[in-house]
């Protein structure tokens, strides 16, 4: 594979964030086959104009099926909303491309079987955008727990908090309304699940709680509408290895700004996490005379693979956007058929089906097997 | 009331801890009645008299009934073990001296109860040793909480932690026997609980999750002994306020060593605290512009009473045993028939059902009201 | 001006930077002059073209100087060892092309003078490769100077450090030698005297200490050389301002990696900054009731522009990289005769003389005005 | 030596701070003589009276001689002003009595030499309240650095600042007279220099600059006064063992409230403590793999003696106060004639020497031996 022909669609926040990465992606890793941008549609000619030129995209259309059409593209990124994902995604594997498409799958579980069905015969392949799992520490993470440095892992704890919803002054908006899904146990929960999912495995059973922090919020006419989603979730769960633990997320946690904070237990050291800090690392091992032991805060550095792509100097510290194009560079890997470190659409069915089973355990007050 | 008569049941970590704040409390305050240490109980006449001489204590005996039957004392500092409260206790109020028990109040709720019964008829203060409410940081969040600088709260989370069983090479021992209680839940619920009903008020329903992460440990003639009891605890809980959250404890949790870390959410901003940096609070405020956010590192200072009994100057910091001789002042100031923040038997007889619940939940996998 | 012919000489550590850049820059901003990569110059023409097919330049060589007469070429990357820079940058200004130089200068402060008097007369733009000055949380930091948030201020503490030359056992190299300069002072000081210019603006006196914390190195073949350049220098200093300060640097600060720390007090309040955590300034303010006064960690975000074109929600993290792209903006804004915030080759000299300031005075044992 | 007799002159900051070391004494440590708190002297003898109940003390006068010529008082604790000390420490020692005086010894050099001789020929103990030395986490940093685990010391950053003189709108007060003597330099710079004298050595040379923030200050009745003192000094300094470093100290830090911030760097590790986190000691090593090495936050526990005589636990915190205590149980072993870590005489005097280098360089504007 010489060369790949990208094409993209959706130019909001994740659209630019793709676009960067496979802008980025070649002078980053210089190993890779040359990116050629190709297509990009938006909503209107206009706007899919002008963002082809910003972000470097040869071609621009209107109409997304030209992208999924164009005999040029190899592969396409999907960063519409949730509920655009299913049919772009399915289409793009009919016509032969491989997908990126952003998580989650789909508002409806059934829709993200269909996307996986779609994906298992296609031959393409098929992945989320979940980016936590490729930061170069998080990685790193993995490899102590692979190498037992903190032993056996028998407890976690997962938090993910925002606050962009904490304001009960501001105005009601689609995410209030049922139609965008549970709540906060959408937007955020697939974010540590994918990281324990890569980290320690699949979890087996669940029991969560939801709450609405404020019942109604104002509508810009003056009135008040009643809120339907659940800003607030958090869930007792059990992994498959056995292990226990907590998963807490709240988009209404005042002073959270990107907040997926992980604490890891084993039985011979501990490992702490916080995405707000996403260049350090924390290590506590049971090891050398007690007087000295404490938790280790590591950073980023050319030690932890790919980082040295980017810089070779340790701790100057990398970005979010910079694990968009870590993420970039393993679906190459994939599309070369090489081992790759990311998550496909069957792995992202099973968090979903995660978070699916919290929303089920809430209601039924009792623990659900996922 | 002049002067104070003391006695002292018991000499181990908290007896001494008691002894300190007896020997502190008037030279910190100086506004208290003159505190006279007049019996201490040990278990030999031997060790009884030398830690009297250590601790100032004027007399000593290995008979507990001494102590309670000395027409010197007034007050009877009770801490043995767990298992022995209920009968000193009781038998102290029986006698008509005041009671300073330390916490749980018994192992068995059947025993609680009779004590908050013993003190309820008794016109005697009964008080448990809660020291973390005492915290002047910790007074001041509650300020801050009930002067609404948060707005109104609707989510928190607690956590308590401890490695000190940690080690799965360590030696079995009575902790990890089913006559020792649930496990964590027990050693460390209580402290986070006995804060959120002091800031909040009470838990009403709980759902808990409990593990045995090491199922043996072995025994020191070579064999092994199958663990009874649960070294970490995770708990959904609902406030009687209508605040939803967690509650999470370990005791296996390496790394951690006196944490008590809380997180509180407000409709108008968020507090956290942990008790490893006891001197400091952190605060956001949604107040003024956006910019300028974050949380705010409040050290305390002779602004927090009463911290500057102790130290004139800010952020010199305070220690855990001072905490204790707050605590002190706090029960002198109950038994002069003053406003008290303290957690008479009554409250703590709340915190302990809100225990058992939890441990109950666990069993019938299903939420349990308080 | 459409677009832009960018030529780049040299593709280390600071070649791919700006490589980087200049890929990102139209992707990230949108609001720019199209950026051509015409020319990119290395050691070997089999090295200049496969770093040109990796980082996207059109065109490769081995003569820098086919760069600097390209007739595409509007501006040119002068990203080669520090001794390089005159001869190049002189010619790139004299062929009539901006040019973007990374710091610092000249090891030689006449050099650095003839590439400012270059630049007086040259009608372009010659701008130094000073990324700190971009973050966005710095920019932040300049406005609430700018504003009196921390009223006047009057005394400023900067240090960096790193410990890429704290082993002793590592083998003598080319920085340990007389002709790479002074030592730590070249490398490090340059930067946070960067950040003070643009804060708070230049510094008028210095007294400096240098030390050798090994006098000799391991050579390969098992000898050892003594070592010529000073490792660890400390100043005291005084800006124009009256404000006095320190500033000290170390490349053998074990564990340090990237610190960058900048403490700034003034008569209203402090700032503290450091570059290993690069996402977050903390801020001390005598605003409110004492009790609640507390450095407050404000978290990069979009209220701190640029950080918007990166990223639109809070917290999430720009990279060091992400600092390049800002400059590389700044620097298309100065070509195209907008205000820029930039350190430009007049400031630059500035910068340099104070550091040839420091190793005088540290000889002269007194202070030495800039 | 069964029991020792305790005389206080002095009941302010000090002066109480030294009353609870004496009363904590025995039930902490519980291994020295008895302390009997004989006679205390304050400014009047109701003043006297009042302080004596409140702080446990038998007799009391306002005649400060009576307690130096009472039998029964064998140590005295000397916590008045400053410019007190050397009467009554040599008054004191003349009597026969051991002395434990709060530092600095005197404002004139002259006097502290009159006390060092008073103490030579006494036979008496002489020590200086130098608390931050008896912090178990900064004695065990004494043993990491005996014990060679960060290697040679080649490099030390201290700084000590509060904000109690910040605010340029406080009132005129002595502390701003030039009677007070130099200003930041006394009051704050013997305190990092005592924990650099126990750890590393005496220093040998200072460089120091020294700064007025405020020309002037407001006063009561509505005029200003111009500051006689400097709020802020700092200095290059060199140690006997061949390290150098720097001293910052200001007491107009906004934020800063406790900061007593030490750095040290050596061939193999560093260490950093600060302060306002007593309980933490941050520890790096150049040992075992790169990608693992990271700051250790090792918390203060019983494996640091003798923080076991206070807490059993780990993490538990100690408090300022605690220090005295452990420097109170010091003072009782060197009069003992056991083995002590304290500050006496002859060794405060060298402080004192070097705080006068440090004034002495300031106006030289060159170095100082001292």
């Amino acid at each position: 594979m010489e060369s790949v022909g990208v094409g993209l669609i959706g130019t909001g926040y994740m659209g630019k964030c793709h676009a960067l990465a496979w802008n980025c992606v070649n002078p980053v890793f210089g190993d890779c086959p040359q990116v050629k941008l190709v297509h990009l549609a938006d909503i209107t000619e206009a706007q899919a104009r002008d963002k082809a030129r910003e972000l470097g995209f040869a071609d621009s259309t209107a109409d997304w099926r030209a992208v999924i059409e164009n005999p040029q593209v190899d592969v396409v990124s999907v960063t519409t909303p949730n509920s655009f994902h299913p049919e772009m995604a399915i289409a793009a594997l009919k016509a032969g491309k491989h997908v990126w498409c952003e998580k989650p799958m789909a508002p409806d579980i059934k829709d993200a079987e269909r996307m996986r069905d779609a994906a298992r015969g296609s031959g393409r392949v098929a992945i989320l955008g979940y980016n936590y799992i490729q930061n170069p520490i998080i990685r790193h993470m993995g490899s102590l727990l692979d190498g037992g440095e903190i032993g056996e892992v028998f407890h976690i704890r997962l938090e993910m908090d925002e606050d962009f919803m904490a304001d009960p002054d501001a105005l009601f908006y689609w995410k209030s309304e049922a139609s965008a899904g549970y709540g906060a146990i959408d937007d955020f929960a697939v974010h540590p699940l994918s990281l324990v999912h890569k980290l320690l495995g699949p979890v087996s059973s669940v029991m969560a709680d939801m709450a609405m922090p404020y019942p109604d919020r104002p509508l810009a006419d003056g009135g008040r509408r009643k809120v339907e989603t659940y800003d607030i979730a958090s869930a007792l769960i059990r992994l498959e290895n056995g292990a226990s633990g907590t998963l807490c997320v709240s988009r209404t946690a005042w002073g959270r700004k990107g907040r997926v904070a992980i604490q890891i237990f084993g039985s011979r050291g501990s490992i702490i996490f916080d995405q707000e800090r996403m260049n350090e690392l924390r290590l506590y091992r049971n090891d050398g005379p007690s007087a000295n032991q404490g938790f280790a805060t590591i950073l980023a550095s050319p030690d932890h693979s790919p980082y040295e792509r980017f810089l070779p100097a340790p701790g100057h510290g990398l970005g979010f956007n910079d694990m968009k194009t870590i993420e970039c560079r393993q679906l190459l890997a994939a599309m070369q058929d090489e081992n790759a470190h990311v998550i496909d659409f069957e792995e992202g069915l099973i968090i979903e089906r995660t978070v699916h089973a919290m929303a089920q355990s809430y209601h039924a007050r009792g623990w659900v097997d996922v």
